[in-house]
């Protein structure tokens, strides 16, 4: 379920440590004086690193994953009898009632369960597409291998997948029909402290890294987006809707609600459609929209919400299709060479279950290489490819692209990153864009040189 | 990747407790006294669950989840630098070389990982289907969807699901392009006890039910199917190749060697399909096929393969499509009633998290209910429905069957199963067939009354 037009306004070029935050820039000195002990903090690290024998472990640079997958013991074969949230009859999975005291209620549901407790931060990823078949021909297919994509990522990475073909609220179709499920998964998952909403066009195409979750402490809401975009473009374009982070607590319901009432099941909804045109000049479409909305409330300040809304952009927590597929090839190529000269280690065969060990190895190797940067200049595989306008089941794409750029753009993206899974099981694609595969020779790829 | 026909064969009359190993009746008279020692057990278990006040814990006679999915704490990051079977330059993916010492290559990497080992029998789910779009309307939407629903029960038991779209060996096509994908998903799971091939046309639609795993202690593979049919009928149809265990073991790689000789690369492949095709009257085509090669070896003995093979009948480790669905409202029917008078544990909403819980609990009331038997005359949920011979993807079903039979038929038995899921989120389908869902009220479905 997306929207009909793309983004194509041209990301401002931002230094490479800019801050991801969106409060305006018209606040206090204390601000001003923040940003000069930042600064004074990079100038230190730059000259640390330089002097001390022992590379500083520096999340900033080289975005090694923060997040381990190992699963901790859980109980799933008991549920205590005593009272929780769920035994309450007011309290509903649909979106018309708000929630109330649900961190509390979260609490206490995670005390009579200690198993679900502690270790790592869990993530449920939550992804979903029609409940019918696409109209166009590839469209189904490409559901299914994205399907398959995200079940991929999540197996490596030890994160549980739901993915919902249901549309919980008539009203709330194309791309409000996501608030809904992410509700209901928030009250079906009380250990999750995140919900990972991936549209069903989103590619993971870097299998290997895993989200900076320290980064977003502070925060409970991560879009992908720019705030220049944002105060001083007033672009519905400034960021991303289709691939979000939204903590699992009483904010998020309460966002939430704010953000559905913009919708077509709200009596607010022609209002809204109107507010959104008047303020983005860029809009493409007269209706209220999701993405227009959350650029609404972060440019305006309205209910509050944007001093906990992250806009990441310092990698690509998602990427727009159109500035990466022509490069995909080029990465590939980037990694075997690297791989040809580097340590063993990169080319070891292993078993799925130790995934990330080696995932942590080729980060540790990128940290040191130049121009690994993420990005449209940088070799490092994009973690994320959106096909934002290319509609692949409907066919109803943003002419700007042709159908090539489109369909033969998400095969090339679910290939490149299958061929990260394949591996895995000793094959890969013939080609970018074939269904054959190859065996894998062993020691591969310096059995190519 | 299924077969052209369908197996229209009539079910023996098994009596309930029948073993369904498969050594022919000719043997000695060891078995004649272990049939009368099992006999007297049973009349046993029977006077003493008359006579004593506590029940007794049988799973001989309610298939009550022998196999808990509670996750051990396993290391994913770490993969110590000891050589390993994968250090190996000799030993490949591909089916064309085989495996030799598998069971000490696998105890050697578990000991070097032994947060892998321990716990519960670990089994990791396989399916599969072709990497280009399918030819008929409805055809990757269903598989979409049935993806979807082998996730759910995965996500449900804890189970780890690998979907594979890539055809491996291109000569192994169809049926029996699963071979060596199960030969290199046990390569690259060596902590995986079991591997669980599922056809991509296999329906769970019993989400609480768990593998009764106890029972394959002795065996290394488990299908459906009836000793009777093999031995007296002599039918290709005596046992379904599209669902199956097999154990990761040496014996399973030796094995797949073996039934592989039969197929399409094989120089044997002609004789194979002569031999077959003469030995059983039902094959409806002349080609070698997976399921016919089967029956051959477990029919004739050869390579002793058979002593390893248990075929399951008491409950649908896979169930023929046409024996089931017409039941399947009343199977809903029936659960909804038991539901409003049984115990409010039936009704009692709950974290997706301790869904086993809830499962034990509900398998524990069939136990208590007449007529609660899985099987073409019990109104307890079939674990698996399998749509053989309905073809979605191509669409060249077997014409006994009209498209509404199978296409609707399938759309019917994944809303049943996602009935079961959606109700964790609050959810169910508005009907059998409906793609729209309705809100389920609080203590459902006692407030439908």
């Amino acid at each position: 379920m997306q929207m009909q037009s793309s983004c194509s306004l041209p990301r401002p070029k931002s230094p490479p440590m800019a801050r991801s935050s969106i409060i305006p820039s018209s606040l206090s000195d204390g601000l001003v004086f923040t940003a000069g002990a930042f600064l004074a903090l990079l100038i230190f690290l730059g000259l640390y690193s330089f002097l001390s024998p022992t590379p500083i472990p520096n999340r900033l640079f080289s975005f090694s994953p923060s997040f381990s997958s190992t699963s901790s013991h859980i109980d799933d074969t008991y549920d205590p009898p005593d009272e929780t949230f769920y035994d309450d009859p007011t309290l509903t999975y649909t979106i018309d009632k708000s929630i109330s005291n649900w961190d509390e209620k979260r609490r206490h549901w995670l005390k009579l369960h200690p198993s679900f407790s502690g270790g790592r931060e869990r993530i449920l990823m939550v992804s979903g597409s029609q409940p019918y078949p696409c109209r166009s021909y590839h469209g189904d297919h490409l559901l299914l291998r994205s399907f398959k994509n995200k079940a991929d990522y999540c197996r490596l990475h030890g994160i549980e997948l739901f993915y919902n073909t249901a549309l919980l609220n008539p009203s709330m179709n194309f791309f409000w029909a996501k608030i809904p499920v992410i509700r209901a998964a928030m009250l079906a998952h009380p250990e999750a402290d995140w919900i990972w909403w991936v549209d069903s066009d989103a590619i993971f195409t870097d299998m290997e890294f895993s989200l900076p979750l320290d980064r977003y402490r502070a925060h409970n809401l991560v879009l992908h987006g720019w705030p220049e975009l944002v105060y001083k473009k007033k672009s519905w374009c400034s960021l991303n809707a289709g691939v979000f982070l939204i903590r699992n607590c009483q904010w998020s319901f309460d966002f939430m609600d704010e953000w559905a009432s913009m919708g077509p099941q709200s009596p607010d909804y022609e209002k809204w459609g109107k507010l959104q045109t008047s303020t983005f000049k860029d809009k493409m479409f007269p209706n209220s929209d999701d993405q227009s909305g959350l650029v609404y409330l972060i440019l305006t300040g309205k209910g509050g919400w944007r001093d906990k809304i992250y806009l990441e952009n310092e990698y690509y927590f998602q990427g727009y299709f159109a500035e990466i597929v022509s490069r995909l090839e080029d990465i590939t190529e980037r990694y075997i060479e690297e791989e040809q000269k580097g340590p063993a280690v990169l080319r070891r065969r292993h078993a799925e279950g130790v995934f990330l060990s080696y995932a942590k190895e080729r980060n540790a190797e990128l940290g040191k290489q130049k121009g690994a940067d993420t990005g449209p200049t940088g070799w490092r595989r994009p973690f994320v490819t959106h096909y934002t306008g290319c509609q692949p089941c409907s066919g109803d794409r943003n002419k700007v692209y042709s159908a090539d750029n489109c369909t033969l753009g998400m095969y090339k993206a679910l290939n490149f990153a299958d061929d990260q899974v394949l591996r895995i099981y000793g094959f890969r694609h013939a080609s970018s864009v074939s269904a054959d595969v190859q065996p894998l020779p062993f020691d591969y790829p310096r059995s190519e040189e």
